[in-house]
């Protein structure tokens, strides 16, 4: 194999592929990055066998071929070439010869023969999304996957496709995230469960573009994400997703609007009450026109207030401080609504259209010591 | 005790004397930051015993007193205060409570009673040097003190004055880092070695303006840095530190000019070759009008060539490339001369007016396998 190619665009390829490298495996082929020009384009690819990508590269083959290369150590030389024409050429014993100007490095590679290829799938009418609105969408639901694997179900989303309309839901039994999204077109409902860990890849690589789309194909055991040159196929969880409908009642009895950044900032200050380890909840004392936020610890105690606009009745109710700001975060509205029933009921925040809900469980206190 | 301040200016001094705060001590007491307003200034202090930082804030004295704090949990919540006043008030027993704005926090502190003041130590003439070229100069060489403690002098830096003549020194047993100085006045012979932590720490506070000053005081078991409204006690290294001259001969076979971009591009590629641990040496072939830069791994093997304007014999040497790396990276100049006596002779980085001398051993290699 010979091609020669820029290093930007080479760097650029191998960066988006490093991506479906794994960290840990007990194939060495699979901590390798492909470069396969045995046919007329460029095409770099990594596979952990969860997640696979595929991206093709701008070049030039002179000669044809395929060769794997350690994917950690190729794209550290990669990286570091000057910026200018880099030429790859290999030998029938794998002896890889990567040239930039006058800087000439020599590795051996792996037969690209044993690689596990991406599964070639069959595609069926593409879903159209902006990368803007994919990158967004995981963004403002991706923190509240669960982080280990107890229920599998819960370390992925939910994406469900009715008609014009697209949710994405996320949970791990303390909380749950639901993002609304109207499409451009209608398609066949379809209701998947995406593995969060394919989701935080697939979103680091989208260029983020309002412009330019994404093409999603879903079949039963897959979601296939394609965009630019790249194309990412995840495999899906198996399972049926949690059934959140039940719990979305939109029964309250307090409802009050507040000042998003001033919530968020007062919410931040007094977690520096609370250290590791130490589940100490923040207490919201909300009543006409004020919400007096405190918490105490072992470490001292601050209070602090904040002005609302309430309708219904006073609470006092407590929260783990760290899931009202993940929420918060996500929010690019000035001022939230949120909506309370009593203190051992979930919380929503929600604006008006239910582009977004976050629902999230209090905790129990001792109103003795608060 | 009951003081207003900025937020930013409390920030600011927070941040400076932070620096002092031991990491880890078996004196609770030096894990505070000491807070003195029972003169007419608000002063801050931190030591840890071998590097004290006292530095005056801005701000009004409502009642005179003295309180310690734990360092990190009040820096932490002074970074987190909204950008407004702030008022910290104490009670006698010494409950203090942190305001600003509708943020109100309640901590612990302790007396200031146990404290370990900065020692008082006689002044004599200051020495005077811009804070640019201070924090210059600890940035020039600090690399290439040693980091384990075998030998106490080596963690130091010699700062030796004579006339208007500043000489800063570093070694660790393979290389010797040499910066010179003018200074715009005399001053009486002085040598001294300042532990290297002291002058991290001092540079990284030192705001580095080439037109405020730092005056530096030296006594026999001290040294004195006072810029701005801080003032930073080292304690000095005791010993006699090692004789320099007599390594720094001026005979050399071989001299050539070099850019120092070029160079310094190259060998930090040929480390990509390096894993850790494995202590391959670059080899530098040099030849009228060339040299080439070669190294050979387990992992492969890398060469480049780089034009150079030389004058003398060829030669075939190894060397460490983190140490060629460390010394190009602080040479401002475009282009270098690294003069050479034979393959197990130091090397010198050095340029004509001796206002830096880089000293670098090269290693053994095996020329069979090279």
């Amino acid at each position: 194999m010979k091609i020669t190619c820029q290093k930007a665009e080479l760097a650029k390829g191998v960066n988006i592929v490093s991506k479906a490298v794994p960290t840990r495996t007990t194939m060495a082929i699979l901590e390798c990055i492909l470069i396969d020009a045995s046919t007329n384009e460029i095409k770099l690819t990594a596979n952990d066998m969860e997640i696979g990508i595929e991206t093709i590269i701008e070049g030039t083959i002179e000669e044809r071929g395929i060769i794997a290369l350690d994917a950690r150590f190729f794209s550290d030389i990669v990286r570091k070439l000057p910026d200018n024409e880099v030429t790859i050429e290999t030998d029938a014993t794998f002896k890889t010869t990567i040239t930039c100007e006058k800087a000439n490095f020599t590795i051996v590679g792996k037969s690209g023969e044993d690689f596990a290829y991406i599964p070639i799938i069959p595609r069926n009418e593409p879903i159209l999304l902006s990368q803007f609105t994919l990158k967004e969408v995981i963004r403002q639901t991706i923190f509240s996957i669960a982080d280990n694997e107890n229920n599998k179900l819960m370390t992925g989303e939910l994406f469900e496709i009715e008609g014009n309309h697209l949710k994405v839901v996320s949970l791990d039994g303390h909380r749950i995230s639901i993002r609304n999204i109207e499409l451009k077109e209608s398609y066949e409902n379809k209701k998947v469960v995406v593995p969060g860990k394919s989701l935080i890849e697939v979103s680091k690589i989208i260029p983020g573009s309002t412009e330019e789309m994404v093409n999603l194909f879903i079949t039963d055991n897959h979601i296939i994400f394609e965009f630019d040159n790249t194309t990412v196929v995840s495999r899906l969880i198996e399972g049926e997703y949690f059934k959140i409908d039940q719990m979305l009642s939109t029964d309250y009895e307090t409802k009050f609007k507040i000042n998003k950044r001033e919530l968020l900032d007062c919410i931040d200050r007094a977690t520096l009450m609370v250290k590791e380890g130490d589940k100490k909840p923040i207490i919201m004392d909300i009543t006409d026109g004020n919400m007096e936020l405190k918490i105490n610890s072992v470490a001292g105690s601050m209070k602090e207030d904040i002005e609302i606009g309430k309708e219904g009745k006073d609470i006092l109710i407590g929260f783990n401080p760290k899931f009202f700001i993940d929420a918060l975060r996500v929010i690019d509205e000035e001022e939230v609504s949120i909506y309370m029933v009593n203190p051992k009921a979930p919380c929503f925040i929600k604006d008006d259209e239910d582009k977004y809900i976050y629902l999230i469980l209090p905790v129990n206190f001792n109103t003795a010591t608060n």
